[in-house]
């Protein structure tokens, strides 16, 4: 499997308010070819650092794709320093000068004197043509090393790529063809899924194996590397049912799904429908829930009972209940669900009660304390969590917990 | 001025989803106390390659800031690697150790045993604490050069930076003051922003400015160089001044405040009271409106009112208004305004209506057509809109509008 390095050069990707996002689609492109990507660089126009980057790469992998840095001002040194690095000559060529020079004429604007400097090219490098702009790019062979130049514009980079580059690494990289698979898990931590799962995916070296977490959510991303689609897609199989068999009912989604979607798509089989009662959530977990586009054929409609008046008025929360237990407490939780269900005549109502923060908790009844409650029509059921994060943070938990409770009901 | 590298470890980062974001966080953190960063690398659970970009980033830069890898699996790496090219013991550390299982027992888990990798630290290194989280990070000093070991979650990262980095930083860094000013405004498409602010800005070279666009939200970022805090500031409200002279009440915070923020302070400033009824936004504008702690003071409850029956039954929308104008329509965005604002019992009431797509248009009321209404005691105003973009862009628009709507009644 050829190994590849990314170096993006562009001081405005070293500020706080742009990011090098051509990286993410070269990765896919070379993915796709069986190339995996092992490292990024951003560096902005500092010659000591490109050099000192572009000879690392140079020793340790098989292909170095650079992005930007091939204008025709002072600080573009892309060309520079690759040249320094592998030590080839920079010579000016005629024909390259010429299509500038003709762009600009198209244009009917004079060629500035410095865009000359776009038309030199290192000794033994094949140029990819630019259609699209001024500056082209380059292949060089160096050792086992491919380098490839690109300019920085996304529509100038990506075709260059496609046209210039993607049928020559093709040919190196040989029949690999990558696959990737996310498993999806709701209700454990990272480490548990990991004291789960390592046993299973450590005994395989491919597919491999990477944990992410966010908000909450487990994903699991599964990475095969074989000789056709067919057997990467076996591969992942292979892993896939074994690591199925130690997530159990964790794992919600092969499909790069969110809990909101999969509940909606079973509600939606099942003919049933869904309302919702929120307090600390404030609206969010009916926002996720409406995400997803024909929402409205399960989802009814959803209170905010942010005012305790509004859980008694609204959703016939007894005034006693709230007096004797509290807003936040598992009796007014299930009132919440039940109340709502039964207001708008739903198979299904969700209950949500809890302190966000960052104000408001107490040594019984802490930040973070959240009940979830789901009623039917002869069954109400309620959960109590205590979250940990920030405000932002426990309503998001909140959101996909209250999910989860749903999806275990009807899965 | 110091100069610092940024290393992110982490192989979801290397794939075409995901991207390192922290380090915009931190480079605004950073040169906020005048660090320029140099240069970003991102690298997998690839231990040579790491190794290789501390060891250079060691010899070159003043900083290393490293974020992610210090979770508690096999393939967070961030530790082992650091302490090998600074050839420094990884030793455990009791009270971490205490710490991380106190962490579990709040939450009523028992700790995993990988957990315990986490409390491994580098000899000589301070220890920055995690209460968000259960990877503490490092401080090293080593020869010239300052090391800094950060979790890779932001809500664990950020207020890690802040309480254990940054004050440190600030003495290293000196007296030059890096100060960035943001300008937050709502209504006006980016060109339109450029074509009233830049004949003023363009007179500054410093401040420099910088014109960002986030979810129709137009940013104008202004960033001063100078030898104290007092000068930057005087550079700023100086291009402030005369920005704000042409930008007028487009123009709601430059305190990097949301449109729900400085809303709901003016709720409360006037002590007047909030509810909402909505339709194509699910919650969202309850949500968004809930984020900010303490909009129970103003916020009083709110409807979700996404079937026609949940409007009629729960509002009072006339079924007659719904036949007449259908459920996206002028009339039934005031009924449902109304509506909700006396259900409350509120000083204002919000209504919003249309069609997020992607399916539901027509003709006469395509996709992204949105009708938003403003309930007082004696008073209800509409506006219409035809919003771009998708079921989602569509969604923050209308949350962002209706915000906007009420902001300009109360400013």
């Amino acid at each position: 499997m050829l190994k590849a390095e990314i170096i993006a050069v562009g001081s405005e990707m070293l500020t706080p308010f742009q990011i090098d996002t051509n990286s993410l689609w070269l990765t896919e492109r070379l993915n796709a070819l069986g190339i995996q990507l092992m490292l990024k660089t951003v560096v902005g126009d500092d010659a000591a650092r490109l050099e000192e980057a572009i000879g690392d790469a140079l020793r340790r992998s098989d292909l170095i794709v650079s992005t930007g840095g091939l204008g025709p001002t002072e600080d573009d040194i892309t060309r520079q320093c690759f040249a320094r690095v592998l030590q080839r000559r920079l010579v000016l060529r005629d024909e390259i000068l010429a299509q500038i020079e003709a762009r600009f004429q198209r244009r009917q604007v004079p060629m500035p004197a410095i865009n000359a400097r776009q038309a030199m090219v290192m000794e033994g490098a094949t140029v990819l043509p630019n259609p699209n702009g001024t500056a082209p790019g380059m292949i060089v062979r160096q050792g086992n090393c491919t380098v490839v130049l690109l300019p920085g514009p996304p529509r100038e980079m990506r075709p260059m790529f496609e046209a210039g580059v993607e049928p020559l690494l093709r040919e190196q990289a040989g029949n690999l063809r990558l696959l990737r698979r996310k498993l999806s898990l709701f209700g454990l931590t990272e480490s548990r899924t990991d004291e789960l799962a390592a046993p299973v995916y450590t005994r395989f070296s491919n597919p491999s194996t990477t944990i992410l977490v966010k908000n909450g959510t487990i994903e699991l991303h599964l990475t095969a590397l074989a000789q056709t689609e067919a057997e990467a897609e076996r591969l992942l199989d292979e892993l896939d049912g074994q690591l199925d068999e130690v997530l159990g009912d964790y794992l919600f989604s092969r499909r790069d799904e969110t809990l909101a979607q999969v509940v909606g798509e079973r509600l939606r089989l099942r003919h049933e429908t869904l309302a919702t009662a929120e307090s600390c959530t404030g609206g969010l977990l009916a926002g996720r829930i409406t995400e997803t586009p024909g929402s409205s054929a399960y989802f009814r409609e959803g209170l905010i009972t942010y005012a305790n008046e509004a859980k008694i008025a609204r959703l016939g929360v007894p005034a006693a209940l709230l007096e004797a237990h509290g807003a936040v407490s598992e009796e007014v939780a299930c009132a919440m669900a039940s109340g709502v269900r039964q207001l708008a005549g739903t198979t299904y109502g969700i209950g949500v009660t809890g302190i966000a923060g960052p104000d408001g908790g107490t040594p019984e009844k802490p930040v973070g304390l959240v009940y979830l409650a789901l009623a039917e029509e002869h069954a109400v059921t309620a959960r109590r969590f205590v979250f940990p994060g920030d405000r932002s943070f426990i309503r998001t938990l909140s959101v996909n917990s209250a999910l989860d409770l749903l999806r275990r009901r009807i899965r």
